[in-house]
C-alpha cells in the first residue's frame, strides 16, 4: 500500500473514519499520529515518538511530585461549553490543583472505536492543545488503541498529569477542621445540566454551558494569598454533596449548608425541576470547594471573586464537630435535612 | 439503600456484577474500592482516596523523570500466562524500562462495562498487585468509570507510570549507530500468538504462554555493565518489525536481520503458518530489543542469558549505513527481502 496522507487531498489520507488498522501499531498507526495528532498537539517533546517522554523537571528540595489519573467517556463527546478532549485535560489539571500541585506534564491515551470520523478526532486533539495552553501544561506522551465497532463508544480518554507540591504546601481532604467556612468558586451543576440538555434534547430560555475550565490558576492565586488553606475539592460526578460527604468522612467533622447562601443558576433549578434532580448532586467540572480558617475567610470570598473563574464565588456554610461524617442543609424554609452521599446513578457517563 | 459490603456473606454486597451505579462517584464507586480496590491494591498512599497522589521522589540533580501512559483493551482479558491487569502493568514498567528510566509510581484508570462480573475484576486487581511487587513499583492513583452495557468490553485499563532517568542515562530510537549489533532478549511472538490461540480456540502440543514480564530488572543489569546503550525498544503491537522499523526510521540507518539467527518457539512458527501469520510482525509483551556497540555485544549477550528473562537472548543483525529507514531480512534460503511496516491491522486488540 502506498504511503497515504502526506500528498492527498482529503485530510487523512483515503480514510475518513477510524479503521482496526489505525490501532495496529504498523503505518496506519504511524500516518494517524503523523498527520492528525502531531499537527494539533505535538510539542517538542511528544515529537520525539519515543514510548516514554523524557522531561527535565525543577524539584525543588522538599517538594513532592503529585500524580493522577481519570478515564472520561462522557456522552455526547461535543456539548455547549466543551467537548471531551478539553474536558479530559482540564479534569486533571483540577485534580492536581485542588492537591495544591502546579500542573506541569500530562498525557493523553485514546480508545477509539472503529467508525469514529477523523473529523471529529481532529477537532477533539485540536480542543485538548487549546486546553493544555490554557492550563499551563505539557501533553508529552500518548497512546492510541482501537476496538471494533459496538465495543466501544466513538471515544473515550485517559489523561494523567504529573504537577509539583511546594514545600510547606499540604492539602488534603482529611485537613478541614471545625470552625471553617465553605467556600465554593461559582454556581454549582453547569456540567450536568448542559450535558443533558443535549442528551435530553431540553431547551431552555438560556443555553446552559458546562462550566468546565482549569482551576490551576485560580488555586495558585488562592494559596498565595492564604498558604494555610487545607483542604479543598473539585465537585464532580456526584457534585458538592459527594465532595462535601467525602470531605466529612475523610477529616472527621460535620458540615453545616446553608441553602440560601449555594449559587446555583436559575436554569439550572428551572432543568432540575423539570429532570427530577437535586442540584447539589449534579457534576461541576470548573469548580472548586474550599475548607478556610474563619480569620482568612471573607477576605479570601473577596480575592476569588476577582479571578475570572470565580467572579460569582461565595462562603456556603461552615465545618462543625457535631455529627462527624454528616452533611446537613438548613433549607430555605428554615428545616434542617441530611444531605447523603449519592446511592446509586444519578447521571451515568457525565464526565 | 444500606451501606452494603461490609458484613455480607458474598463477596461484594448484593453485587456480583457491575452495575452503572458503580461508576457514579457515590456509594456504591465508594464501596466498590474499599470492598473490592483496596484490599488488592491499597498501598499507603492509595489508601489515602485523595483524587491526586502526592508522593516525595528522591530526583537527583541532573536526573530527569520519564512519564508513558498506555491504554490496554486485549481481548480476552485472561489467557495463558497473564490477564489484562498484569498485561496493564508490565506494558507501562516496560515503557519506561526501555527509555533507561527506574519505574516507580503507577495509576491505573479503569473503564468498566456494565455487566462485568465483580469476581473477574477482584482477579484482574490481585493479577495488578502482584505484577506491581513484581515491577518494583508503585499504584498510588486510580480512577474508575461505567459505561452501558454495549458500549465497552468488559475491561479497559489504562496504565500510566513514572520512572527516574539518572544523570548520563540517555536511551533514544533515534540513537542506534552503524556498526551497532541488534540483541534480542528471547523469543518472539509469544504474546500474540498465546491471545490468538484463546480467540481461535487452537490448540498445539505444548501451551503457548504469553512472555509479558516486567524489563526494568532486565534493563538495569545491562545499563550498569554498559552504559553506553544508546537505543532499546520492546517490541510490543506490529511485534519485532515494528520496533525495528521505527528504530530504522529514527536513527536514518538501515537494519540487516539474519533469519536463522532470530530466536522464535517452535510452537509459534508452526501456530503462524497455520494462521497465515509472519512471526516478526507478531506482538511480545516482555522483549526488548537493543542496537549495542560491536565490542560490548558478546559481553552483553553473557550477561542478558544470565538474567531470568534473557536466557534466550540472540545477536540477530546489525545497524548498517545502506539503506537508511530500511529493515532487510537475509533469510533461511539466502535470499535478502525487505521487513517494511505493518500497512495495515493484523492482529487487532492483542494488548
Amino acid at each position: 500500500m502506498k504511503d497515504l496522507g502526506a500528498s492527498c487531498p482529503v485530510p487523512f489520507g483515503r480514510y475518513d473514519r477510524i479503521v482496526l488498522g489505525h490501532g495496529s501499531g504498523g503505518r496506519l498507526t504511524a500516518n494517524l499520529i503523523r498527520d492528525l495528532f502531531m499537527p494539533a498537539l505535538g510539542g517538542e517533546i511528544l515529537s520525539r515518538l519515543e514510548d516514554q517522554a523524557v522531561c527535565p523537571v525543577d524539584l525543588p528540595a522538599g517538594a513532592r511530585l503529585a500524580f493522577t489519573t481519570d478515564s472520561f467517556v462522557v456522552r455526547p463527546i461535543f456539548f455547549p461549553g466543551g467537548d471531551i478532549g478539553s474536558l479530559a485535560i482540564h479534569g486533571t489539571v483540577n485534580d492536581l490543583a485542588v492537591g495544591g500541585a502546579r500542573p506541569l506534564l500530562m498525557s493523553a491515551a485514546f480508545i477509539l472505536e472503529e467508525g469514529l470520523p477523523l473529523e471529529e478526532l481532529a477537532r477533539i486533539a485540536a480542543s485538548m492543545r487549546a486546553a493544555c495552553d490554557r492550563s499551563g501544561v505539557q501533553l508529552v506522551t500518548g497512546d492510541t488503541k482501537v476496538v471494533d465497532r459496538g465495543k466501544g463508544d466513538k471515544v473515550f480518554i485517559t489523561t494523567s498529569g504529573i504537577g509539583v507540591v511546594q514545600p510547606g504546601v499540604s492539602l488534603s481532604i482529611s485537613s478541614a477542621r471545625a470552625g471553617d467556612r465553605l467556600l465554593v468558586s461559582g454556581p454549582v451543576g453547569d456540567h450536568g445540566i448542559a450535558i443533558l440538555s443535549v442528551r435530553e434534547g431540553l431547551e431552555f430560555e438560556t443555553q446552559l454551558v458546562s462550566d468546565s475550565a482549569p482551576l490551576a490558576d485560580l488555586t495558585r492565586v488562592m494559596l498565595e494569598a492564604c498558604p494555610s488553606i487545607a483542604c479543598m475539592r473539585d465537585p464532580t460526578r456526584g457534585g458538592l454533596s459527594s465532595a462535601l460527604n467525602e470531605m466529612a468522612a475523610a477529616s472527621k467533622v460535620g458540615v453545616k449548608l446553608q441553602e440560601t447562601a449555594i449559587p446555583i443558576r436559575p436554569s439550572v433549578v428551572a432543568a432540575c425541576e423539570v429532570l427530577g434532580l437535586d442540584p447539589l448532586y449534579v457534576a461541576c467540572e470548573g469548580r472548586l470547594v474550599a475548607a478556610v480558617g474563619e480569620a482568612d475567610a471573607e477576605r479570601l470570598l473577596e480575592l476569588v471573586r476577582s479571578h475570572p473563574l470565580g467572579r460569582d464565588a461565595a462562603l456556603i456554610g461552615r465545618v462543625v464537630e457535631d455529627h462527624p461524617g454528616i452533611v446537613t442543609l438548613l433549607s430555605r424554609a428554615g428545616g434542617e435535612r441530611v444531605v447523603s452521599l449519592l446511592s446509586g446513578e444519578q447521571l451515568p457517563r457525565i464526565c
